[in-house]
């Protein structure tokens, strides 16, 4: 068994996504997240860089880690100078991180043209750089910048700046993609090519422009590489990093030779993966392999009806060994495994309820409904079919009015809403950004004196699609909307031709999932519980 | 130069994929776009499964495509009567494609326990299958399902059912990873035993469960394939299938012994790309390889600088290779030549009348618009920077009110318009199926006296997407309208906090071009003419 450690730079290469920002507590509430998943390394930061990262590793020496090691990033020293002068390898080393990742570059175009230093300098800023810190009592890992495009372009070149780290006395040579254009089978030959010249340790670091990263870092393990370097989700700047999820996942269940993480660390990752996400503020990539929340969602009638059969025949994996789960999709193309799938026994449906919840679906999805992405409103569906549905408010009418005149180019709208709430007539008015919204506020006006619970939920995403587009602006909508309160999130559906009226569906069935949910009493439920 | 065909099912399996549903017209007008883009082979849909996939037939039958064969996907005919009973079988030959993808069982398990039929029988069913659609003058591909795990579990049988689709006549094997769990040098050891196998043309079809569809179908076009078999971003059920963006670039750009496409293709990819992102109402995933919006932004200030000495210092490829573009995330530096490029020498634009366009645009896609899918919208926004944009009607005030009373469930919706046309006040009232549509036939009876030529056009799709989700229904929305007249489709755009305003700006656009491209005369310019 090789066992390969798992470096995570989430926190530096990550954070030069486009969009991603993370605060200093998000860091340090990351850094505890890894090292209870069993991450072997965590990059914190590029101490010279900014503020934040200084303070993150003043902030976690602080801390006992279970199990990771925390890693100071920086460059190498820079030119004409003695590595103990360099601001830069000082930062590093007042980091008090007990490993240090120092970049190098091995590209001779990037030497010359870039750095613009001669070519025997920069052999000497490695070796200065990665002695200094390992006299500094730092274990030290040098990441060759480059270095599969400087092999290309420069062979000899390329090597010595490796072995120039490894006399240096450097403990794992990491060879990055850091363009991420190189292809495998470059990626295998560069990985020998690379242990015929040093015998320290060998590290990958891949970037995902070619949509190859995870495999160049499994192809570089193959040929000798006993570390990753990546981020969770694959965040980073351009097109990413290595998605460690991914690459972790295929080291752990499909190459058994090799060993990854603790045991019980598989079964994190769908949890972990969210949590960077939601650190991030990002949306979660649904179709991310392993992760995602549609990796193991089953849509066609075919793949239901044959997973009912064998559990495996559609799945390359058990989704549980991830921490992920099953999902049955409701579409048009479902048959009534997909229903008693879908509810998952919560309602104990006979067959013959079943058949009876699948028309109702089917002909709610012939008007242009579909429940994928709506379970509150599948559940409230099924609810009612079997006739054992009370409403928590019923709606006497409405009225959206928005309008500009010629002093003002921007309209106003207003919602006015009367509805009887346990036989009292609730009559409300509100404005809003636009009519669905300005209808949401009324009816958290209308309903929050009788379930005061509504204010711990909040609207997250509302999504609209024209059903049968061929009719143009009179087509039918349908509305999605996705609501979330401190536990749980849930997704409703309504279709009309009437925008306003669809998205007055989905946002009664938003309501009344939330307060079934929390067991509150429905309307007219009184005279029954007394 | 070994030339690698391209098929795509985006429309068929990639409309398996979670909260992707495509409407008739969309698939008509995807198909068209992969004609141009050169796409060889594009699979329309299963014609037995539902009513919209038979219709697609029916109305594509009509074209003349410029290069590309449609296809139709089935099954094979079911166990026990002749494929020319099947109504499978038939509803292939009646779709009149000149192209029948078959999908057979490969993997024993699935044969014995899914289907449960003898294994004798479904070589029976894999035989009669591909000779029938033959013997109708069809091109057959035939699709072995889990072909990787079948060869897996059983070698000898999943080799004897891929020597039935030869012995009957199938023009091409395709291999396809179905749950999408193989490793690449899995898929190449098995492509070589299928080539030993059969001497049929290869093709392969992945799955990207394990983050390996990219480098699997590489691997397998290194080994024989002369086919691949994906979806344009990768879209479809679970993690997707096979990005082709990713799989034609790197084919194209970074493997000189192949062919793909046709020369210009690679410079169109991204267009296509977002083209299929805004039909299937998807959110662009910006990290996406090649032709992402982030695939080549440069945050780190490092990278920044660096590029400004060496164009290819941070970037594998130069990003117009593929139609896309470098961004600079710091300094707002950026490409007038887009601007040049899109508006296609039309209006003659000077140097600085490009930067003023440019920074118009950079402001509206800040505000959540996007010109992608709206040329209309984009060629009124160059006039109005030039100056020499007149409009057709100016916009006093409107109101728009839908209300519901006790007496009734549906709303009813009125829109009041008061606007200047040529001097003259037109106030009118219209009602609608809902907001847009009442609005959409108060303009046209207040324009239609002074314009009848609006007669000709109609409202084609309308689409709406929330561009900052996180804020709920306050986001602010995208309204894209497509509208069209005998010889035309044109897109427009509008954005706002409120969707009835956002529709308004897309529906004026949508006229103003029809007028202007008419040559009508615009408000306040009889004066000039006469």
């Amino acid at each position: 068994m090789t066992r390969i450690s798992i470096y995570d730079t989430t926190l530096r290469d990550g954070s030069q996504g486009e969009g991603v920002d993370f605060s200093l507590q998000d860091k340090l509430l990351i850094t505890r997240r890894f090292d209870e998943l069993g991450i072997d390394y965590i990059e914190g930061g590029y101490p010279l860089s900014n503020p934040k990262d200084s303070a993150f590793f003043n902030e976690i020496r602080k801390e006992t880690l279970r199990h990771a090691k925390v890693c100071a990033f920086g460059m190498t020293r820079r030119r004409g100078i003695t590595a103990d002068q360099d601001v830069g390898m000082k930062s590093l080393i007042e980091s008090e991180a007990p490993v240090v990742t120092i970049v190098g570059k091995t590209w001779d175009m990037h030497v010359t043209d870039v750095l613009r230093v001669d070519l025997e300098e920069n052999l000497a800023m490695i070796r200065d750089s990665v002695a200094y810190c390992r006299s500094q009592g730092r274990e030290v890992f040098y990441d060759a910048e480059h270095f599969f495009d400087g092999l290309k372009n420069n062979r000899e070149y390329a090597l010595k700046t490796i072995r120039a780290a490894e006399e240096a006395g450097a403990n794992v040579i990491i060879a990055c993609d850091t363009n991420g254009g190189s292809l495998p089978e470059w990626i295998a030959e560069a990985m020998d090519l690379a242990r015929s010249s040093v015998s320290a340790p060998l590290g990958i670091h891949c970037h995902n422009d070619s949509d190859l990263a995870t495999a160049n870092s499994l192809a570089a393990v193959e040929h000798g590489a006993t570390q990753i370097q990546g981020t969770i989700n694959g965040i980073g700047e351009r097109c990413g990093n290595t998605d460690l999820c991914a690459v972790v996942a295929n080291l752990g269940l499909k190459m058994p030779g090799f060993e990854v993480l603790e045991p019980e660390s598989l079964g994190k990752l769908t949890e972990v993966s969210r949590f960077v996400y939601e650190s991030a503020n990002m949306n979660f990539r649904t179709g991310q392999p392993f992760v995602g929340a549609s990796a193991f969602a089953h849509k066609g009638g075919m793949h239901v009806h044959a997973m009912a059969r064998a559990a495996n025949s559609y799945e390359h994996i058990e989704p549980s060994l991830v921490g992920n789960e099953r999902r049955f999709l409701i579409s048009e193309l479902s048959g009534q495994s997909n229903v008693l799938a879908f509810e998952g026994g919560k309602f104990e449906l006979t067959r013959e309820q079943a058949v009876k919840v699948l028309n109702r679906v089917q002909e709610l999805e012939h008007e242009g409904y579909q429940f994928e992405a709506s379970e509150a409103s599948f559940d409230l569906l099924i609810r009612r079919e079997l006739g054992e549905y009370k409403p928590f408010f019923n709606r006497i009418s409405y009225r959206v009015n928005s309008e500009t005149d010629c002093h003002q180019d921007e309209p106003i709208t207003e919602a006015t809403l009367k509805i009887r709430v346990h036989d009292q007539i609730e009559h409300v008015v509100a404005e809003g950004d636009g009519p669905v919204n300005a209808l949401d506020a009324a009816i958290r006006k209308a309903l929050e004196p009788s379930y005061p619970i509504l204010k711990e939920m909040k609207l997250v995403d509302y999504k609209v699609r024209v059903v049968n587009a061929r009719a143009g602006t009179a087509a039918r909508v349908r509305v999605t909307i996705e609501s979330s309160d401190s536990h749980d999130v849930w997704g409703t559906v309504g279709v009309h031709e009437n925008i306003i009226e669809a998205s007055w569906r989905a946002l009664v069935d938003s309501v009344e999932y939330k307060l079934s949910k929390e067991q509150q009493t429905p309307v007219g439920a009184e005279a029954v519980s007394s």
